[in-house]
């Protein structure tokens, strides 16, 4: 099965995220003009295509392995991990001051699809480093940063996020691990963190651990945590990092898929680790990190349905069986209008995600750069309120399109040697870590929704109006009005009777995805044909057909928002609880 | 993770299908009455719970194993298999002339979802050996009869189809496997097939194969079809069958999930075999055999849906994280709605899959009991409009019911040790095998919409319907509108348009099951309410919950059928096709 990065459909998609404003006027992007976006999307492409690809089903197959305390990798890994440094890819969104090449979120979102179609379990080791870098970019000392920063930035070093707990997941004010204060400053953490990706492994000479702990005069819940960066190895007399700290890995987990990826239980017992931040401030600390991390999990959730799409067109063009109407001898399956439902569905779904997750890393580059301080302060709320959006649409929808491809394929897709049966396992975690996308749902109908009064979702919905009107699409238009009112029907329930609030919570997740999903299809369709892009009837196709076939969900959303959450509260009884 | 067939569910759910006037009025079930069902279920429950169920989770981790020809199953599958047959589970519906129980296809729909809950790898040997069942029943020789079909009945031999060639997949018309005409007045059998369940095993002293293939002077397409009976070993000079046919298996696949079920290539080499039914007659005796299998495909979709509600809830009354709306301490994430939205989707889901397939196995049953021949050939041609929506729905939510219990559990989830990926895995295959969902949509939306005119659908329309206006519910009553107008315009347009037809049959087919499952819920509730029933608080509450927030889809889906549907046969370019 090969992948191929979509160069043409990236570039585009940039392109419409960052707005010709920010690309011309405003010099918001001059780092995206003169062909450098292009240009290094089709190196990522190559690297990806030539380098990463051709791991990632052997990587399936054999998985990490774990042996006395060890990690070993894939076959192929490390020589793959060395390239990616040697490459200058671990470095491209960080900051220049510590090697970083300070590319915007928004081309850095595009690389990050390129990798994770690729080989989503290689691409999850930078990715959790990148979450690092960024929260050490903005919480870390000076002295941290100085020691730490520069080698995770280029990569020779790792980064990780402990947070979970085997009694503490969602709800992380559980969390036990503790950390005592030491005479010279530093800290002792003693504990035991679950589902640790990359928490142990061989592709770099040392591993910096951000972990949540508890200090042990902290108050209760989570404003008692605090974050701490726990190096695998500490310096020695010479200051090498030769000396063992007290943090091992006392095994790794059999997954549905992301097998080449370890997911380690880590044992800390008086182990070294320094604050990162303040004291109890840790859960703020952690944040700056889950946010990047929740876009960039959204990204794999859209660079693994692009994966699948490709994957089932290529065999639907291949594959004959049957007459389509019409047809005088046996036909491609492609052409059965049944199959083309499939594709379609597939392919204007990953268009959606990924328009919503290229959007929302366009606004934290606005929030970043514009001078303006209302204009960065209105990005930074819309950036806040497209993440949950960003994460759970399109991780859902990377379940969902994976599975599709799978029924494309019929019994082939069921094999594992076809390889989409492996992209569908994959696929499926993303829906779950970084906040799961109930989590996210409830993030986005109670906090997000509530930000500045609710003005930053009716501006969101007053843009997608704008586009839907003008599309005179009806089914564009409805589905932005059943988010209207289902969005006011929210914000009052989860004032008045926050039960059934968060009883609708995922319902009013997809709604407001689809409205801005479909919208943002629309406004690249429009622009492409102004422009005479090559793809523009292409575009045209799969926004029209997401609003008809897609968006048409919309009213029926806001009906289970709004009259359905009642059912879900008084339920109590049929669940026994 | 535990299973308990859910007895009092089943045996209400049999009486709702049944109907009171068939149980009491016509004895039409007379084998039904004095305990009989409620004991046979008890048993099979017993079974199913102590001797397959702890098989499932081994059988999945070890699989079976193909070495030399032969496929060994995983440890403990020959004593399960014996104790299979011992306890006379095999014959339960099977003809009583040839040492079958004659039970109806009603109790066997109930049984079959047990034994594919606890142990669906396990339960396909048998799934297959019963369709093979009713094709020898129906089709095949007195002489064949006498032969096979008693020992395949009692379980001392099994049953195989052999349908699938690596270039003919649905369809049929394709296939190449040559018959040639020997001059005892057998066959020589020569070609390869692929994906042949159990198609090779140690569980049984011999395997009767029936294979589709042409005869030399055979017309093209699916008219030049014939079934044969293709035994792994023919009858020595003494009449004991040690005489090995030319019939071996080649390899088993790597899959996605039931890993159990070993999955065979066959290859026939001048292998012996035996007409069934006339020459170029072979397809109508398959159907016989696929109508059957596919009710039984949709109640492992029911029955993997049953098995994922469970685990869920039993695991979101277990797991305490964060606090639900008014609780002082942490809740048990049942508790929290949007778990609780999660847990009534999967368990309404699954109660109407289950309304619809055991009321298809009702039909099944007064076709062929109902003394009143027009009474018998309505209730035939409802069991064929009923099949494909049983067997798509049931699937379909299968995947869906089974993805959701991996997200009830979290991370847990994603871990194989939990289970219920386990669940997801095995579930993928049913959406596919026994004719793909695409291709259930299309029987739906094509023949059997089209069945008397429209008027048995009208009548099936007619009684949902009344259901609804009854139960005053809106969401009901517009999702049965909804399907009512879309059927007019799916009639007219598989005539006037056809490509227009198929490309919305998967909406339309998911159309019908909302308002079918809808309106069967809400007859049980109201049964149940009326008797008084332990359960019928539940029951409501399922019923009210799939109205409001499942059935509400249904307008959206008329729409992508009659709307929609252009946007997909214009699409062509976009598909590069």
């Amino acid at each position: 099965m090969t992948y191929r990065a979509p160069l043409q459909d990236l570039v585009f998609s940039l392109r419409l995220a960052a707005g010709r404003e920010a690309l011309e006027a405003d010099g918001l992007y001059a780092d995206l003009a003169g062909g450098l976006a292009e240009q290094t999307l089709a190196e990522a492409a190559r690297f990806a295509e030539g380098q990463l690809l051709p791991l990632d089903r052997e990587g399936d197959r054999i998985g990490a392995r774990f042996a006395d305390g060890a990690v070993i990798t894939a076959p192929g890994w490390r020589e793959a991990y060395a390239q990616w440094r040697a490459g200058g890819w671990n470095a491209i969104a960080a900051d220049p001051d510590f090697g970083g090449m300070g590319l915007p979120a928004l081309l850095n979102a595009a690389c990050t699809e390129i990798w994770n179609a690729a080989n989503i379990s290689f691409a999850l080791c930078p990715l959790l480093s990148h979450g690092g870098v960024e929260a050490l970019e903005s919480h870390a000392s000076d002295a941290l940063k100085e020691t730490y920063l520069g080698k995770i930035v280029s990569g020779e070093w790792t980064a990780t996020m402990n947070l979970t707990e085997p009694q503490a997941g969602s709800d992380l004010a559980l969390l036990r691990t503790r950390a005592a204060r030491h005479p010279d400053g530093s800290y002792r953490l003693t504990g035991q963190k679950i589902f640790i990706t990359y928490g142990e492994h061989d592709l770099a000479d040392n591993i910096a651990h951000l972990v949540l702990a508890r200090l042990p005069d902290a108050p209760a819940g989570v404003k008692g945590i605090s974050l701490f960066l726990v190096p695998k190895f500490l310096p020695d007399a010479s200051g090498a990092f030769t000396r063992r700290n007290d943090v091992r890995c006392a095994g790794i987990e059999r997954k549905l898929g992301i097998h080449a990826s370890p997911t380690c239980t880590m044992i800390y017992e008086d182990a070294a680790g320094f604050l990162i931040g303040e004291e109890n401030n840790g859960l703020a600390c952690m944040f700056t990190m889950m946010n990047n991390a929740r876009l960039s999990v959204g990204l794999q959730g859209v660079a693994l349905a692009e994966r699948a799409t490709q994957a089932a067109l290529a065999y639907a063009r291949e594959r004959r069986q049957g007459r389509a109407p019409g047809a005088s001898e046996t036909s491609a399956i492609v052409e059965h209008p049944d199959v083309a439902r499939m594709l379609l569905t597939m392919a204007s779904l990953t268009a959606a995600a990924r328009a919503i997750c290229f959007e929302t890393a366009a606004s934290i580059d606005r929030a970043r750069r514009d001078a303006d301080p209302a204009r960065a302060r209105e990005a930074d709320e819309r950036a806040s309120l497209l993440t949950p959006v960003a994460k759970a649409f399109s991780t859902d929808i990377g379940n969902d399109v994976t599975s599709l491809a799978v029924q494309v394929h019929g019994g082939m897709g069921y094999i594992e040697e076809t390889g989409v049966a492996q992209l569908m396992r994959d696929a499926r975690i993303c829906a779950i870590y970084e906040g799961t996308n109930g989590i996210q749902a409830i993030d986005l109908a109670g906090r997000k929704l509530a930000m500045s009064g609710g003005a930053r979702a009716r501006r969101e919905i007053d843009d997608m109006r704008a586009i839907a009107r003008e599309s005179g699409e009806a089914a564009l238009a409805e589905a932005v009005e059943a988010l209207a009112q289902a969005s006011e029907h929210m914000a009052r329930a989860m004032k008045d009777a926050p039960a059934q609030g968060l009883a609708g919570a995922t319902p009013y997740l997809r709604l407001f995805a689809l409205a801005r999903g479909g919208t943002l299809l629309e406004k690249g369709a429009k622009l492409a044909r102004r422009e005479n892009d090559p793809n523009a009837k292409r575009y045209e196709t799969l926004s029209r057909f997401f609003a008809k076939n897609v968006a048409v969900a919309a009213p029926g959303l806001a009906r289970m928002v709004m009259e359905g959450a009642e059912s879900v509260t008084d339920a109590r009884a049929a669940l026994g609880s």
